[in-house]
């Protein structure tokens, strides 16, 4: 442990990862891209290998108290290979390390594969390796993911170009109140007010939350139909901080109207019930794993024609900021947490 | 959790993995070899990318106590690499994830990458991705290498056959007495009856343990010499373990003979002092980080004029079954904890 201390905190993530990561050149031929997008880039002759790695930590990431190991190891892939398509491409290996303490069986171990098996055939990715080890405290999963793409279809953050229009798949902020919804009933049952839990009506909410979906999909019917998206981004840590992540690698501004968000009918119901705002869920809630990309106006059409993509507004220039255009006309600064200089004027 | 609880510890590691990894069928042509080897191997055209990840979990594959984090971060690189150059190929892209309490600062995890930093300058090898994400407990670090390697210049496990010698490079057991006296100067700081660490004349062991080096050098020069070894295996759990996975990859046996282990004089002198036995800490101490490999019996002068590669046995039918010859002549079995059924026949 050295002399000075500063914490962690007061860097944020985001924070951490660029001073950690400076005076990391990039000294190989092959090594396309690194550090600052959904995946790393790596040319392989012909194509690109896509290349990405995430950790999930029990007590952080997850909680087993309300996930189903099953649906963990599925969602552990669906999180792992979302990166791939973030960058337009199919991912095709993945590797799964595991720490394990001794409160899990063999049996619990076979569950969380049987979730990772699942996903792997629904989303025709192949389990190559991985490693096995002991752990002092709960589980952690390491999942890391290859994938290709052909070097014209690639699509990093960086790509935005002014006027370019901002599209988002799906709806968000659902994944977020269901781990609220979860996170109610978990309190309800340690309190034995509730020996059953009340999650009917609202079962869209705990799907999105404990079986989400790649963006397997969103990525043939973009190819199917031609269209390679001059910037894309996969949608986990929140709308505004996705957002802000995309303008900040693209050198840009953004104005998105509120009104255009996509929230969903469960949605709005749960934060009625909870007191909440449903439109911070969207922006902040995170998890969401749909895809933020922006494709040139001329487009425009085409992608309305495709379904199940909102435009949410539309690519500035930098030195107009990050822009939240409320239904009144008003306009706010688009904030998220963990991310200081937002502005990039 | 579920109704019938078989305890982890009842499989082993490799009997765990081999269970979790059953019904894991390879779909994508790309996919051409996955779990059971050191690496993963992709095919991606004129060449194979090689792909593998590792984890490492603070309380279990390291302590704090005397692992200082740069280390740390130069060991967990070096690991990675090494299984890259197992199966004889080059490391040229990592990706890292770690998991920090909240004990940790920015200044110990900068430390951690000053480490990072310094392997990767060092086998050339660029940092391209990762994750940072809190943890409850502790450090965790996730390590995801690709390299690459000529199509016909891979070496897997499998692929040794009968009558080639068994080839093994630096010695053994040095890293696990480094581990001996890193503990016993721990526990002698606990109770404060030696405020001085006592390493004078071990600094091999400790350098061993504490900032390993990676096969570069030894792949360097079987390229440079034109030979291909027929089967090749990291070792890291030791050489028992390693040799007997080598073994069933293969479907041979094996002859080693005792006499011809290579065991440093540092770890002779370190046995002494512990009063164990330095075979058993180069048979079943691991984290050596050197080459186990086969190669035809008609190469034995171009590997004897190479340096540094010791000629330990020859590969047997698989009816013999693994055996350990001593200096008498008398025969023994070799096994390793962890591994069960190890006699092919």
């Amino acid at each position: 442990m050295t002399t000075k201390r500063t914490e962690i905190s007061e860097l944020g993530e985001f924070g951490l990862i660029e001073r950690l990561t400076q005076g990391f050149p990039l000294r190989n031929a092959s090594s396309v891209f690194g550090v600052g997008d959904d995946a790393a880039v790596i040319d392989a002759g012909d194509r690109y290998v896509l290349f990405s790695s995430d950790l999930l930590l029990e007590g952080i990431d997850f909680d087993l108290v309300y996930f189903p190991l099953k649906h963990l190891g599925y969602k552990a892939v669906v999180v792992g290979i979302n990166d791939i398509y973030a960058m337009n491409g199919t991912p095709e290996q993945l590797t799964v390390c595991i720490g394990v303490s001794a409160k899990f069986s063999v049996e619990d171990i076979e569950e969380l594969y049987a979730g990772i098996r699942s996903a792997c055939e629904e989303y025709r990715v192949d389990l190559v390796g991985g490693d096995t080890t002991a752990s002092v405290n709960g589980l952690t999963i390491g999942i890391s993911v290859t994938g290709n793409v052909e070097k014209d279809k690639i699509s990093y953050r960086k790509g935005a170009q002014i006027n370019d229009i901002v599209c988002i798949t799906g709806d968000l902020g659902a994944a977020y109140m269901g781990l609220h919804l979860l996170e109610r009933e978990k309190r309800a049952f340690a309190g034995n007010d509730s020996p059953q839990p009340q999650f009917e009506g609202y079962e869209y909410l705990l799907r999105r939350q404990l079986k989400p979906t790649a963006a397997a999909d969103t990525v043939a019917s973009l190819h199917a139909a031609g269209i390679v998206p001059n910037a894309m981004i996969d949608l986990s840590d929140g709308l505004a901080s996705d957002m802000l992540q995309l303008c900040k690698s693209s050198g840009c501004g953004v104005r998105l109207y509120l009104e255009r968000i996509p929230i969903a009918r469960e949605t709005h119901k749960m934060a009625d019930e909870l007191h909440a705002d449903p439109v911070v869920a969207a922006l902040n809630g995170g998890d969401d794993h749909e895809l933020l990309f922006t494709v040139p106006v001329t487009l425009q059409s085409k992608i309305a024609g495709l379904g199940g993509i909102d435009i949410i507004g539309h690519i500035t220039p930098a030195s107009t900021g990050a822009k939240l255009v409320t239904p009144d006309g008003g306009e706010l600064s688009l904030t998220a947490p963990g991310f200081k200089d937002n502005e990039p004027e």
